[in-house]
C-alpha cells in the first residue's frame, strides 16, 4: 500500500529555525518560564522569541510584547498560556503566519461539549491561515536528535539529553515525560517524542509517518488513548514494516475502568480492545500493557539492530533468582534455550556436576572463587546456536560492578543480543553505571525484562511469518443479490430468512425454510422437507425467541406441526401480551457434531471484521471468539479457526470424528466478504448457530442489523473532534 | 491446633551473646572477612571470637587460632571456610559445646549423592553434641530488631540497619539480600532475616515458627524452593492466622523451567504447585510469584496494622497514568471503588465537569493553579466508606516533592492505607526522599503495586472469610469393608470392580455390574439388568480400554452381548497380542447430562488431596480441576465444585435442566474420606466419568493404584535430606 510522504510539518516542529515562546517568563513555576528555560538549556540553535508584554527581556533575550510584534513569523509559537487568552493568540499566530502551533494549555475536549466547540473553532482559525496544531491539552515535543526542546516537564531539566534512535509518541504529556525520565536513568535514548493530546488536528499517525521515514529512528513507541484516525493505522503499520521498524504500542483502556479513565482524560473513546488486537496481530505492530516496557524492548530492540529473538539463557548470580527468572519466563511463554552438547562440555570444567544447565549460577562454580568465571560461561553461552538471547540476572554479591561488566563486556563482544536485569536496588548502582558506560540495556524489575522479551519475541515471530498471503474472493458470490435484499430491507434487525438468504447469495449453506402463513401451509411445507421439522414464529423484533416459547424443535409428523402453530400462538401471547402470529417459519431439523457462531461486525473504528467462536454450551464457559478485519480468505480463516481454544474438537479429540473444518473456514471467508462488500448498509451479522459436520455446515440460525440508507462512512472517533 | 514453642535455638541463632566467626580475616573480598566486618559494623552487643590460626588480631580483637582454643564455647559460630575444611571444625564447634552454628560453605546436597551423604554426617556430628545447624549453603541471618548481622552479603555493608516488623526466611541467600537491598530503598524494614540454604538442619518452618511467636515481627514472608518438612505448613499457617499475622510466600520451581533450576540451587524437589495453592488457598497463606512484591506487600500491611482492602482509589498527576493503573488493577481482579455522593460532591468544586471520578487526575482541576488540590482530593477520597486503600501514581510534574509530601500527609492523617507508585526516574527521588522520611510506603513500579494489593486483597478475603467450618464425617461409610479390600488387594492398578467396590463402601453411588467368565454368564446379567449394557474386559492392567476395544457400549440384546464378547477378544488380541479374556463386567448403559472426574490423590509433600473436575471433552479444553486436602465435608466440596469454570453447566445455564449438585458434592467429600482413611494402601483413584442428572449421580467408570503393604509413611522431601 502505497504512503504518502510523511507531513512536512512534523519535520519543521522537530527542527525549527526559529521560536515563539507564547506566555514566556523567568518563573520556573509557570509553563512559560519552564517552557523557554529548557529551550535554552538545551542548546537550540535557532531563533527564541519570548512573547510576554510585561518584560523587556527574558533570560538575557529581548521580549516581546505579542506575535506580531516580532516582525518576521517564527516557524513555531509555543503557547502555555491561560486558556481565557488562548483564541486570540491562535488567531494572532495564525494571522502572523506562524507555520505551526504547539497549544500546552488544556480544559478543551476532554472537558466537554463546549470545550469541544471551542477546540473545533481553533482548528478552523488555524486552517484558514494553513497553520497547523499540536495539541491542545499535550506536553509538546523534544527531539534530542535535533537538540531542541519545547515542553515544561521538569523531567527535561538534566544536564545531558542524549540522542537516540527510540522515537514516541504519547497521547499524555506527563506519561511522556514520565517515560523519557526513567528510559534516561535507563541509559535509552530517544530521537524524537512528540506528546500529541487531544489531536484537534495534527494525530499520532501524523507523528508516526515522519518517524517511519525518518533516518534518526529505528524502533517506534505509541501510547494510545484512542484514535484519530484509526482507518490509518494498518497502512501506517504496513510501511513501518516496509521500513523494517518495529512499531510498539500501549493502549490504555483496554478495561472498563480503563477506558472510563482515558475519555475523562482526553476525551477518547477507546474501541474495541479486542478488534485492537486482531489488527495489530495482522498487521504487524506489537502490543503492551506497559510504557516502560515498551521503551525497553524498543531501545534493546534498536541496541541490537533488531535481530529476532526466540530462546533465551539466563546467566545469573543468585541460584533462587535463576528460578524465580525461569518461572516467570515460563509464564510468559518464552522458552528457555536447551544447551547444545558443546556448551555443556564448554561449562563442565568451571561448573559442580549438575549445575552447568540453563539457567547458569556463576555460584555453582567449582572451588576456587578468586578467578572470575562470568565471561568464560557468558562466552560459551553465547556461542550456544540453540540461544538467541542473554538475559544476566544479577543479584547482591561481592563485587557485583566487575561481574556486571565481565559480562556486558564477554556479552558485546559475541554479537548475541543481551538484556541485564540489575535485581538489587542501591547496591547494585556500581553495576548500572558500568552497564551505563557500555550503553548496556537493562531494567531493574523482572517484570519489565519478561515484558520486553516477550514483545521482542512477538516481533520476530511476527517478522519470520510476513503477512498472510493474498487470496482471491470465493467464487459464487452474488453480490448484486444480497445488495438488492439489503436495498429492500427495513433499518434495524433483519428476520431469520432474509439474513439467511443474504448468506445463501454469499454461498454460505443453510438449512431450507418456507414462510407459512397458515397452519396448512406449514404442514405442506413440513411434508415436502420430510420429518422431523422446526417452527419459529417469524418476525424480527422478538429476539430471544426461545424464551418465549416461539420455537418448536423436533415436530414428528402433520398433526405435530398443527398443535405446535397453536402452540405457538399461545405461548407468544403470554410472553407479550398482543403478539400475533403472522407468519412461521418451517425448516427441516438439522442435527451437526459441534456448534459455532460465525459474525460479522462493522466496527466504527477499524471497519468490518469477522469473528468466529465456540457455539452452544462453550459460549459461556470459553468466551472463545477470534477476531480478524473483514475480508479474508480461507487459508486465512483456517489459520483463524485454528486459534480458538475449543478448535481440538474440529480435529477428532478423543475417539471423537474429524469434522469439516474447511467447510468452516470456507463459511468465515465468505461470511467476512459479506459483510465487507455490503458494509454499508449491513451492521451486523451472526450465524448462531452453524452446526458443523463430518462433511459440510449449516447455518441454522441467523440474524442481522441493517444500517439506514447511506450511513456516514464508518469512520474513528478517537480524538478531540468526537 | 496446638503449636510446640518455637525452637529456642533460633531465638539464641538471632539474639547470641557470643559469636565465632571461623575464617575471619580482614579481607572484604572473602567471606570470612565479609562475615566479621558487617557483624562489628552493626554494633553487636556480644562477645566477638574472630579464629583464624595465622592471626593473633583481626580489626583490634584477639583472634583465635581455633574454636578450642577460644576456652568458653560461644553460642553461635559462623563457618565461612573451604569446604575440606568444613566437617573437621564441625567437629571442634561440637566438641567445644557451641550450641550452634551457620554454613556458608556450599557444594553440598546440591551438587549430587557425594555431597548429600556429606551433609548428612555433619547433622550427625552435630546432633551428637546437641548443636544445631543452620545450612549448609546458606548466606546467615541478621535481626535488625536485635543489631545482630551474621551474614556475608555486601548488602549489609549500609550505615544504618533500620528494624522494622517483616520477619523474612529465605532459601537463597543472594535472594534474600537482593529483596533487603532494594526493600531498604523503598524505606521497608525487617525484624529478622534468615537464609536457610539446604535446611539440612534447622529449616524454614523453625524461623516461621519462631516469628509467629516473635513480638518484633507483624507479617511473614517466605522465598521457597522446596518444603523440608510440608507437613507442618498447615499447622504453621493456622498459628500465623490465630496470631493475627500474614504469612506470604513466594515458592519457586512452579514450572518446568524453574523446578530445573531450583533443584540444581538447593537440591529441592518442587513439588506439586497446585497442591500447595490448594493448601494455600484454604490456610490462609498468601502465594505470589515475585519475593520484591511480596515484601512490599508485607511492608504496606504491616504499616497499617493488617486492615483489610478491598476498593482501591486512584489519585494521579498523569490521566494518561491513571487509565493505565485503572487497566491493569482490573486486569489483577482489583475493583475501582465507585464515590459515593458526597465524595463527588465534595471533589466538585475542585475540578473540571467530568474529571472528578476514579482515577481522579489532579491535573483536571479548574483553573487556578496556584493553589494546590492535593490535601484537599486525598481529604474528599479518604472519607469515602467505599474506599478502602489510596493509591497515589505520581508521574513527573511541577512540585513533585510538595505534592508528594501534601498527598501523604493528608493520607496520614485520614487513618486510610495507602501506597504511592512513583513512576518516574530519578526526578521524582525528591518526592521518594519526602515518604522515606514519612514511612509511606511506596514502590517504583506498578507491577509491585498491582501484586502487593492483590496479596493484601486475597488476604484480607481470607481473614473475614475465615477457615471453613468442621463438618462432620459423612454416615452410610463401611470403612472396615474398604481396608479388608484393600489389603487383599495386590500392589499396582485396581480393576474398576475393586476400585467400585471401594466407592460402594464409602457410599458413592456405583452403576451395578457383574463379573461374568462366559458369553452365557454375560447374558444372564445382562437380562437381569435390562438392556442396553456395556461389555468391558476385566483386567486393570490394560489402561486405555477404550482405545484397545475393550469397551462396548449400547449392546441391545443377547445376540449383541455374545457378538460382542467375540468382538472384544478378537480387539484386544490385536492389540496386544497375547491377551486373553479372562473376565467380562457387564453393566447396566447408564446415562446422564453431564460428565465430572473425582479423585483422590496421596501427595507426597502434603498426603491426601481430592480433585473434581471437567469431564468429557472439556478436559482437554478447559483444564478445569480443582483440588483440596483431604477429607472435607459437603459444604465445603460445595465450594470447590463452584470454583469450576464449567460449573454453570450444573447450575441450569441456557434452558438446560439443572442438575443435582448436592449429589455431587456428597461424592467429592466421601471420596475425600475415603483417601483419607485408606491413604496407607490406596495411593489414588479416579471416577472417570460420574454421571451427573437432575437427580443423583453415578460412578460409571473408575480406577485406583494400590500401594504396597506398610508403605513407609508420606513425607515432604525438600531439603538436602533427598
Amino acid at each position: 500500500m502505497a504512503m504518502h510522504a510523511a507531513d512536512p510539518v512534523v519535520g519543521l516542529l522537530l527542527n525549527p529555525g526559529s521560536v515563539a515562546i507564547v506566555g514566556a517568563s523567568e518563573d520556573l513555576g509557570k509553563f512559560g518560564g519552564r517552557a523557554l528555560h529548557l529551550l535554552l538549556r538545551h542548546g537550540f540553535r535557532g531563533q527564541v522569541y519570548p512573547v510576554n508584554p510585561n518584560r523587556a527581556e527574558l533570560f538575557g533575550l529581548p521580549a516581546y510584547p505579542s506575535i506580531s510584534a516580532i516582525g518576521n513569523a517564527p516557524d513555531v509559537a509555543l503557547l502555555a498560556i491561560p486558556r481565557r487568552f488562548l483564541r486570540d493568540a491562535i488567531l494572532e499566530c495564525a494571522q502572523a503566519g506562524v507555520r505551526a502551533a504547539i497549544i500546552i494549555t488544556s480544559q478543551f475536549a476532554e472537558t466537554g461539549e463546549q470545550g469541544a466547540r471551542d477546540e473545533r473553532e481553533l482548528v478552523a482559525i488555524a486552517s484558514a491561515a494553513g497553520m497547523r496544531l499540536l495539541g491542545p491539552n499535550c506536553l509538546g515535543l523534544f527531539s534530542p536528535a535535533n537538540g531542541v526542546v519545547l515542553t515544561t516537564s521538569p523531567a527535561l531539566d538534566i544536564d545531558q539529553l542524549r540522542a537516540g534512535s527510540i522515537g514516541l509518541t504519547s497521547q499524555s504529556g506527563a506519561l511522556m515525560a514520565t517515560i523519557f525520565d526513567r528510559a534516561n536513568d535507563l541509559g535509552l535514548a530517544f530521537s524524537h517524542c512528540v506528546s500529541v493530546g487531544n489531536q484537534a488536528d495534527l494525530e499520532a499517525g501524523d507523528i508516526v509517518e515522519y518517524l517511519i521515514a525518518d533516518p534518526a529512528t529505528r524502533v517506534i513507541c505509541s501510547y494510545v488513548e484512542g484514535f484519530a484516525r484509526p482507518e490509518r493505522i494498518v497502512a501506517l503499520a504496513e510501511a513501518a514494516q516496509a521500513a523494517g521498524k518495529p512499531w510498539l504500542m500501549v493502549k490504555a483502556g483496554r478495561t472498563a475502568a480503563g477506558e472510563r479513565a482515558a475519555h475523562s482524560h482526553t476525551a477518547s473513546l477507546a474501541g474495541s480492545y479486542a478488534v485492537l488486537e486482531a489488527v495489530a496481530r495482522d498487521s504487524g505492530i506489537v502490543l503492551l500493557d506497559d510504557p516502560d516496557a515498551m521503551v525497553l524492548a524498543a531501545g534493546a530492540m534498536a541496541r541490537f539492530d533488531c535481530q529476532s529473538i526466540h530462546r533465551v539463557a539466563i546467566i545469573t548470580t543468585s541460584g533462587g533468582g535463576g528460578a524465580i527468572a525461569a518461572d516467570r519466563l515460563s509464564d510468559a511463554g518464552i522458552p528457555l534455550a536447551q544447551f547444545a552438547p558443546q556448551t555443556a562440555a564448554a561449562l563442565d570444567p568451571l561448573y559442580m556436576p549438575g549445575q552447568a544447565s540453563n539457567p547458569v549460577d556463576l555460584g555453582g562454580r567449582r572451588e576456587g572463587e578468586a578467578v572470575s568465571i562470568a565471561a568464560a560461561t557468558l562466552d560459551a553461552i553465547a556461542a550456544d546456536p540453540q540461544v538467541d538471547l542473554l538475559l544476566c540476572a544479577m543479584s547482591t554479591a561481592p563485587a557485583i560492578p566487575q561481574t556486571t561488566a565481565d559480562l556486558a563486556d564477554a556479552a558485546a563482544r559475541s554479537g548475541k543480543p543481551f538484556l541485564f536485569f540489575m535485581w538489587p536496588g542501591s547496591v547494585a548502582d556500581g553495576g548500572r553505571a558500568r552497564l551505563l558506560e557500555r550503553n548496556a540495556p537493562f531494567a531493574d524489575r523482572l517484570d519489565d525484562c519478561v515484558r520486553a522479551l516477550r514483545a521482542w519475541s512477538d516481533w520476530s515471530r511476527w517478522r519470520e511469518r510476513g503477512p498472510a498471503p493474498a487470496e482471491p474472493r470465493p467464487t459464487g458470490i452474488d453480490s448484486a443479490q444480497a445488495a438488492a435484499l439489503l436495498a429492500a430491507a427495513p433499518t434495524g434487525p433483519l428476520a431469520e430468512a432474509e439474513t439467511k438468504a443474504l448468506l445463501a447469495a454469499y454461498g454460505v449453506p443453510v438449512n431450507p425454510g418456507h414462510l407459512a402463513a397458515t397452519p396448512e401451509a406449514a404442514v405442506a411445507a413440513a411434508e415436502q422437507f420430510g420429518y422431523p421439522v422446526v417452527l419459529k414464529l417469524a418476525t424480527p423484533n422478538l429476539v430471544h425467541k426461545s424464551d418465549a416459547g416461539a420455537v418448536l424443535l423436533g415436530l414428528a409428523d402433520a398433526a405435530a406441526v398443527r398443535a405446535g402453530w397453536a402452540q405457538i400462538a399461545t405461548n407468544v401471547a403470554a410472553y407479550r401480551p398482543g403478539t400475533t402470529v403472522e407468519q412461521v417459519l418451517v425448516q427441516r431439523m438439522e442435527t451437526g457434531d459441534l456448534e459455532l457462531i460465525i459474525g460479522g461486525r462493522v466496527d466504527p473504528q477499524f471497519g468490518p471484521v469477522v469473528l468466529v467462536g465456540a457455539g452452544g454450551v462453550l459460549v459461556e464457559l470459553l468466551a472463545d471468539v477470534q477476531l480478524a478485519r473483514a475480508p479474508l480468505g480461507p487459508q486465512a480463516a483456517s489459520v483463524l479457526l485454528q486459534r480458538l481454544r475449543s478448535y481440538p474438537l474440529l480435529t477428532g479429540l478423543r475417539g471423537r470424528p474429524a469434522l469439516d473444518s474447511a467447510a468452516v473456514a470456507d463459511t468465515i471467508s465468505r461470511v467476512s466478504w459479506l459483510i465487507w462488500e455490503q458494509r454499508e448498509r449491513l451492521l451486523e451479522l451472526d450465524v448462531n448457530p452453524l452446526l458443523v459436520r463430518t462433511s459440510g455446515v449449516v447455518a441454522v440460525d441467523a440474524r442481522g442489523v441493517a444500517a439506514p440508507p447511506n450511513p456516514p462512512l464508518p469512520r474513528g472517533d478517537g480524538g478531540a473532534r468526537a
